[in-house]
């Protein structure tokens, strides 16, 4: 007996990063593979308050179904908080809430993408994304990258000699997963790029909050005249992951089908993680959680990338990133990744290997590190051991 | 400017009862369209208890990431639960934690339907189904049912003439909108039919618990040799909806494929409401619970049936349905339940109009009633109002 699954199963695999974590689980491995927030920083005293307040205060409400676009004083909030910190001028109207903004992802690739039809991002891109729109059969085309971010005379020419471009996808704040930020001109001549063409932008914001350094960036939404862009944000990184809440952001015509896909999705995120986050945010200052946070990981990094610096062979390219939680490490040309990993568990240590970031392939001499999980004394044990790995690789190439 | 959308949105509706429910808002309605639980039965002190329990023992567990799957203590609660209610056989590991039941079925579209693909179902059939399953662009086949659900020799027809039947999506317990359940002879035919033709059956569960009389039968999974049957089970009717807590249990083979779809889609379900759930379960009686719900449900539907009784025109058929949430009412052809619905309307009491739970259209006479939601004297009261409406068109027409 043979089951007949949809076209979209065949090429369909679970995520690297999953499959990773499963092995990095061994206690003794010092793993920079995972996108984990440091769990030490959760809110989890203010939550037990909040979870006692909302049950007593509207438990039943609270326990009950709700509306799909989500709990409007959480929506608002939200908006209120985007006007602010990405210069947007939206309202809670505007707002829709996910699972986590992976949920956005998936959305974006049900209500934008038919089969065969194209989907731009940056080479490299976050992963996630990847195979969330995988499901919906698009063909990717990885627009080139520089230190910058995408490059936009190559935006240009693609889009100029491609056909049923449906969507772009992009995360110009601390990119998943090469940790580069697109400075204000290319924000600039991208919108008025995609202005020129009226193709609809996915501006993945998970990060965006998390500056370290530098100042703070517009968002491609706080551009946006034409309603091109749907902008998706997240409680994972300046909260929690665990409640699993992200948003939408987009203009009425383009929230509305988000909309339609989430009643059939799922109905509605969870009724009670709405209205716990939302008091928090009631109550307690989320900006203030939100630097000790940037504290946090920003000393992370700094030490991180002293500590790649001496312990790692001569030669390599890796990002200094303003925020977020990763770096990326170029390897010579000849080093495969992948190969790499598998010694560098047998000395307990893990990264990500970069090639499933590229959703076209082809591209294995690099890797991502987080150093957002790893207490301190784990990163610069952790670093010595991959920097030592990758002496034996580069040495052995030398000799050979 | 016009964007272009993916085929499937062309199609895509809202749900009639989301915007129907918000018609009925207005708190003097006496709404009978919802599917919503008894807010006053919801555990809210239970649930107090077990949130700062859960918080002060596994707070930065219950706050951070977790695997796919779910949580395995909640999986092996339900897997036992299933055993005694649904007299399965599984393990913890053929259980998927999902955002409600209404993410397994937008799963299983996702990963057994191509465009143009069929999907047989029950005539009428659950509209969020129907309108998950849509976004993957499948024809429906209704199969012809009587008071016992579907007919097996028209199932067995259908599938005779019929190519690229991917799915059967079937309710066998307490259906939504009808209220009806198979008998075990027919429970048996069907699997008989199932294991000849080898097509994979979604067995929809959400109110298998919720019986009121009768003996409670086995669920088509537990008579499943073959792994075919996908069973949805979700917390929604048993405990309450607003965690958004369901699950999916199938073969290894089929669930591999929908925890790889849970990736994609939103990475998992939320780590904290999994963990509180599972602790209500470790230290409360949730049978004791769903008994107290039970006994409220029989007796608003008691209520109800007697009312309709005594208050509707003659010459109506209606459901008496041993369980669940809802009765179904069968008015004369020449009657269009959208038309009426209106005049309800307008005498504050409101149901669910009975075209949309056919997936091609053409059935008008008929309509689906709650009786789980709203008090007892609202129930005479609503009952009462709707019929003196169905006896105004019935007269009406009879005078034409």
């Amino acid at each position: 007996m043979a089951i007949k699954y949809a076209r979209r199963m065949d090429g369909l695999k679970g995520s690297e990063i999953r499959e990773l974590l499963k092995l990095t689980e061994n206690p003794e491995v010092i793993s920079f593979a995972g996108g984990l927030p440091a769990p030490e920083l959760f809110p989890v005293e203010e939550m037990e308050k909040i979870s006692v307040l909302v049950l007593e205060e509207q438990g039943r409400q609270a326990l009950q179904y709700s509306t799909t676009e989500g709990y409007n004083p959480l929506r608002a909030h939200i908006a209120d908080r985007m006007n602010s910190k990405s210069k947007t001028n939206v309202t809670k109207d505007d707002i829709l809430i996910t699972n986590g903004s992976q949920q956005g992802l998936d959305f974006a690739g049900k209500v934008f993408l038919d089969e065969g039809d194209v989907v731009l991002c940056e080479s490299p891109s976050y992963l996630g994304a990847i195979n969330a729109f995988k499901a919906y059969g698009p063909k990717f085309i990885e627009v080139p990258t520089d230190s910058n971010g995408m490059i936009m005379e190559e935006l240009e020419k693609t889009l100029q000699t491609t056909e049923r471009v449906k969507m772009i996808y992009v995360i110009p704040d601390f990119q998943n997963p090469t940790g580069r930020t697109w400075p204000i001109e290319r924000r600039k001549a991208f919108m008025e790029i995609i202005n020129k063409y009226e193709i609809p932008v996915i501006e993945d914001n998970p990060y965006g909050e998390l500056r370290f350094e530098g100042e703070s960036l517009p968002s491609l939404k706080s551009m946006d005249k034409k309603g091109l862009v749907v902008f998706l944000g997240s409680f994972s990184k300046i909260f929690c992951p665990g409640y699993r809440l992200g948003w939408t952001c987009a203009s009425e015509e383009i929230l509305s089908k988000f909309i339609f896909v989430k009643q059939g999705a799922d109905l509605q995120a969870s009724t009670i993680s709405q209205r716990e986050v939302s008091k928090f945010m009631d109550l307690y200052d989320l900006d203030k959680h939100v630097e000790n946070i940037k504290e946090v990981y920003r000393k992370r990094r700094d030490l991180m990338l002293k500590t790649i610096a001496e312990e790692f062979p001569e030669g390599l390219e890796y990002t200094h990133p303003e925020g977020g939680l990763f770096t990326w490490v170029q390897l010579p040309k000849h080093l495969d990744s992948k190969v790499i990993m598998q010694k560098c568990l047998e000395n307990n240590v893990a990264y990500v290997p970069g090639g499933s970031f590229f959703p076209n392939g082809g591209k294995e001499n690099c890797f991502r590190l987080n150093y957002s999980t790893m207490p301190e004394e784990k990163i610069v044990e952790g670093i010595k051991r991959l920097g030592s790995v990758l002496k034996s690789f580069m040495e052995e190439k030398a000799e050979a």
